[in-house]
């Protein structure tokens, strides 16, 4: 059977990742992302309304043009995960493909809500979900897709895996090793080395913290550095602040079950906090208390804020965005003294993430921070770890799979570096058996 | 009662501590430490044998001959800890003085042992013993002493205070405000916060982490992060081995029960493992399995590498020195293949210690890696927490003592800037009641 | 004669200097300048419009309430060059000292201009005109004031040197040691080596470069460097476009003339390269091409810009306004396209400047480039040399005055220290007669 | 006609450069090379007694098994230029090949001294002379040698260029495109654009700063920059001393004629001080002052020291060995006091180089640096350029060449990275022209 992968985007930066495999007839599309630093570089863009065309131009989305070159009919877009940056796009391309959207349950979710807000083109493709650890049949050649439960920053990621006659395709991205994930499965390495007996032809890894000595820790450790910053707080009797991604659900339970053990009410502040939490609680990946609230328009956010003002801010943790800065996120505007809650000397500010290294974060991060220190602020910062694999992990997933191919994805050529010099070091040689690629080449693996 | 204190040394730079504190007749003393680069600068310098004149001018150990301006008696040497840089002078100045050193168990033991290997001078002090908690009267003249239980990278650390008529004077070096620190009890921040509404004339204070944000996590943390590390190599069936600081007991009684968890005898290797982690053993600081090896000779090291290649490195956790890269220590002649113990591709070396950040030690430990990873070793690296506060545990230590005086110590010029904007933030003012002051300074607080 | 020094502004920051001298009777005011960033962190302030209650408040001006507590009359208040950060509060503050603004012919033209743009506040001060070099008599008890010449990053700077009969008080901001400038003459050493053997009282110093090692380079240097970036362009047939301080008179006529020496016609950008190069030549202190373009207004820049591209990129070279990336200034809209100017693929960009190491700054530059890299632009960096001394200016000028007293000014604390550390090397001490003061002291040299 | 490149050696590191063409029956070798450091990290190695095979399992020499593959005869091998790691492997490789070493003089010269060192292998090649601009035959298929002028760190460095009738393939390492090279003439651009007019097959380049912005500036820029560091210690009458890389003539020769400028006599010292130096003059690629001294042996240095103190320091410039505080060079044992140069408060040292960024290098210098700053020297440093082109010398180069293939060399993957990015936005395309190879790979270009 002819095996081609098609790089589509993802291959020359972070974001906008596409990928596209052929075995035989069938083709499966991984991930249609978006690369948002290309967007807000622009002062006054609603991508809501643009055509993708544009947006290809702009380098936003993946520039799907290079399909025209695959022959075979697209059987389903598979993306990995809920973050924008592998499911942005397909509000702007999907409807291109005839072909089912098929994710788990709260990829799909957040797949519908972002078809929702497009307002240019129409996006009818099916939505299919299918659980972590399942497996459809793709076309009628004995090709199979199964999706492996990793774990991420984000809570029903998986690792699609296409069985084909030739061997596995393991589409890696994004992953941390997490045996101990706080919320949902530990990442299955048994079912990976199994797969890595079986026969793996090709792996597309994630190569994004390569650089990285050692390996990642896992949520459970930041969970215990959060504990200890929060309980460290207990005997404070002013305002507490936290932020992160509202995305990542399991860092939101902690930081709403620590509130609760130091004696505070919990409540989710912002437009994405209430999206990603609302949805997780309503397809109960999340179980959250009762009564914890989550407002994401600016008048119940501050109504919200008054209440907490006159209720005492000593009884409330604020949970809300702002978490890289952004200039008009929650946080950044109760820095600049834009609404009801008022901070004080003392009051201390938990950053529950990490600066993206980016001047532009940086900058905006900065200034975040020195608004919320005029105030008397204290700052907590980076009670975090990544969603992404350092080369240990790396290093066991190539020992764990034993793939015939690499394919390193996710990066630009920086990042390819040093995970290209691991994958040598255990036999691999450029150009034979590790393939260093860029946004839009072919990969013909069997002829 | 006039109180006095002279910055001896370790005002202008991270070693050498020491300071002395007048109250009326009687004089104590806290700390007489090394600046062991001071030392290591020099070719060939054995500081056993040397002149204390000539260890001064150097730089090495604290120039006291401004004890000379002081009146009163010296009534004690009170060393906080076992650091080098808080006793290791001790041998060379001690005997000027007809004074006891009084220090908590642990670190009487330390002394003890840094007395016998000193070649140059008989040092005839008495060692006394006093617990963390306790407290002893100084003089006839209404003084206290009290030990308050800390918590740092060392086991039994203690902060003094010396209670006057005029208030009580805080020693604050070093510490971490740990809650959880796996060995020993947390700090004691009840009894700062009663110290601190009975009156606190003066705080001395240990700087060393005041420009970085945030708290330093719990000793927790660490064994959360370093369980993390060890259990994921459960199923590695080669060689496996770690470093860490040697004074480090709770470190080092983490690794040796991870080590246990995942089926690995641990091994304690290399002179200054062996000395402390069997002090702390015989002084019952921490339980350790009853066959657990510690060998620091070269040929009991030697045979126990022997031993272990015959019965299977896959069978042994060996905890060594060597953490910062030094030329002679285990780790680094493991990397030169200096011993019977034989690295392979895959074997993984833990380094549950941070670099400190200065370019001779990080030119050294990257030569060690260098050596062991051409052997084929996996590296992994900062698998541990400070034990010096970060920014907000120096916030909370003032708001808890609102000390009248505050002298910023254990630093160099660069060192004091952060803690002294911090210090400005809350309310003290530089040249009033914030000293920034220098080695062989006398500061009148009362006359 | 009873001398004392108030430390207003600019002592725990860079900018808003502001340093009050009383020699008897007589008082002199260095410096009254702005800190620009506490205004910008700010969404929308006009200054032109506030009080200076408020400016004050928002630490954007210095704090001079504390002339209340000096005894005798301000005499004059003199501005030591033409940057912000030293006359950028006159306007706010002058008016309550009924004392002329005394300074070098340049700098007086600045004021106007500045004083001229105020809407809240009248000023009424005289402005005296005093050269380089020259002498006048403060007040009637033997105190003279004396300009001597310094080089900066701005023509005209001085640094001003109260002559009193307790010994000179020198008010060292801002300087390099250039003895080959390229405008102007090189700072007059000789001078500061015969003020030092007549005998200094105290120096006040700007520590802005302490910590880097070595010295300052010559605007010969950076002149040196430029000639070889832009004659390495000579061939370049498309657009070429620089971008430097606009008060940095120097600079701008290396730009101008190497523009002529491949051919290109030079023309001034942007408001502030208007208004510095206009009164720079109007006061000939540099004589540009008769038939220069200076343009400051939209309309006019676009006509510039349009001309330019209708006669051919090739043909000119435009120095314009932007090279911190600030978001409106010429550069950064070029980048955006909001100009009639067309970048193209090849097109050279030359910042003739650093970046001012700040996350924000960072942040904007960031942006800036990157929105010219997606015009095609190739960018040439850093062809600059700073204005300020590195640590061995500064320890030629401690040679050279020798003084009874150094007092570090125009840096926050961290860095006050390596210029701490390098007056301690040379005798000085801490708390004697090295005074690390903050905002809003009053020294006492002589009672 | 056949055209295949074998990349024998720095394709994954800088050091041990080895690259071989063939064209047709032809084979040229360029450069054999060593990587010092994979020496260093040994603690007693001496090359000079070992096999070349043990040399190239520790990855000293370039593996050059590879050449068993290449069919052909090898005509000729051309070192680039006499840097170690262009010509420390002639010694232990050379003679396996039945070949004449082609170089400008000054090159020829070093290789003679490297192969007389030589203890293990006897290396017979003949040696043959030629000069830059300068051209030859190899073989009868019409295959021409051309050696064009460029500009590096060390005199008479060529790029060769092999014309075949498929085109030229210009092997462009090392260096810098300078058009006032101090010594020596400029990079001959006009004859690099001719060969790209004509056609160019390959081009093989250098990447080693495509990461830094800008062009790398003139080497006249680093003489007016030293000039400017020299002239302002003129009045000083004590010691300055100076280092800089040995081989670099140029700056030499700079550093000689301004100790002549400010009434000092210049003497250089250390073994490679006079080797470098020595043969350069011998030569006649120098004019140096009759009477300059050059001393290697240890005896002679002595002597030397001891005729300087007795005569007084004031009156000379020791040019000594130790740029980067390698623990035997001349200026660390200065710092150390092992020689009868008596450093003083106040004495100068001039590091007219750069610390090459890597941990080992930053480690002994941070110690040269500290121990001569303990005997009160003040250091001025980086007083230099690099070698090497920045991005935008070889964007100029891509465009002046345009040749049909790109090999990025001289770097690991990491130092590719920028370079392939910049190719790329030339238009090259990855796996198409532009090849990303390892050592030990053979690419065909025309079969």
């Amino acid at each position: 059977m002819e095996i081609e992968i098609a790089t589509i985007g993802g291959y020359e930066e972070v974001g906008r990742q596409m990928t596209a495999v052929r075995a035989g007839e069938d083709v499966v599309i991984f991930d249609m992302g978006l690369n948002l630093s290309k967007v807000l570089i622009h002062d006054n863009v609603e991508t809501e309304r643009m055509h993708s065309l544009d947006l290809i131009d702009m380098g936003a989305i993946p520039d799907d043009r290079v399909m025209s070159e695959i022959e075979g009919d697209v059987k389903a877009i598979v993306p990995t995960h809920g973050h924008l940056d592998h499911i942005g796009a397909i509000s702007k391309l999907a409807h291109r493909y005839d072909a089912p959207i098929m994710a788990t349950p709260f990829t799909i979710e957040l797949v519908k809500q972002q078809i929702q807000g497009e307002e240019k083109f129409g996006v009818e493709n099916d939505l299919v979900k299918m659980d972590a650890g399942a497996s459809t049949r793709i076309g009628d050649d004995g090709v199979e897709l199964e999706f492996v439960n990793v774990t991420h920053s984000i809570i029903d990621a998986i690792n699609p895996v296409l069985h084909t006659p030739e061997g596995a395709i393991v589409y890696g991205l994004d992953k941390r090793m997490d045996h101990d994930p706080v919320l949902g499965d530990p990442i299955d390495m048994d079912r990976f080395r199994e797969i890595g007996e079986e026969g793996v032809l090709c792996y597309i890894e994630d190569c994004t913290n390569a650089q990285k000595k050692g390996r990642t820790p896992s949520e459970s450790v930041a969970r215990r550095h959060l504990k200890d910053v929060m309980y460290s707080m207990a005997d404070y009797d002013g305002g507490i602040v936290a932020t992160t991604f509202s995305s990542h659900i399991a860092r939101v339970k902690s930081l709403v079950e620590f509130a609760d053990d130091i004696g505070r009410q919990p409540v989710l502040l912002g437009r994405s906090m209430e999206k990603y939490s609302g949805t997780a609680e309503r397809l109960d990946f999340v179980e959250f208390p009762e009564d914890l609230g989550m407002y994401g328009h600016r008048k119940s956010v501050d109504r919200t804020f008054k209440r907490i003002m006159s209720e005492g801010k000593e009884n409330f943790l604020p949970i809300v965005t702002g978490h890289q800065g952004e200039p008009r996120a929650m946080l950044t505007r109760m820095g600049r003294g834009d609404t009801p809650y008022e901070l004080e000397e003392g009051d201390k500010v938990i950053f529950s993430a990490r600066v993206i290294p980016e001047p532009t974060n940086e900058g905006q991060r900065y200034q975040s921070e020195t608004l919320l220190k005029m105030q008397g602020a204290r700052i907590y910062d980076e009670v975090h770890v990544s969603g992404h694999l350092n080369r240990e992990g790396h290093y066991e997933m190539l020992n764990a799979l034993e793939a015939d191919h690499l394919i390193p994805a996710h990066q630009n050529m920086e990042g390819f570096a040093p995970y290209v010099e691991l994958a040598e070091s255990e036999g691999y040689e450029l150009g034979e058996d590790l393939h260093v690629t860029r946004n839009g080449n072919v990969i013909t693996l069997v002829e």
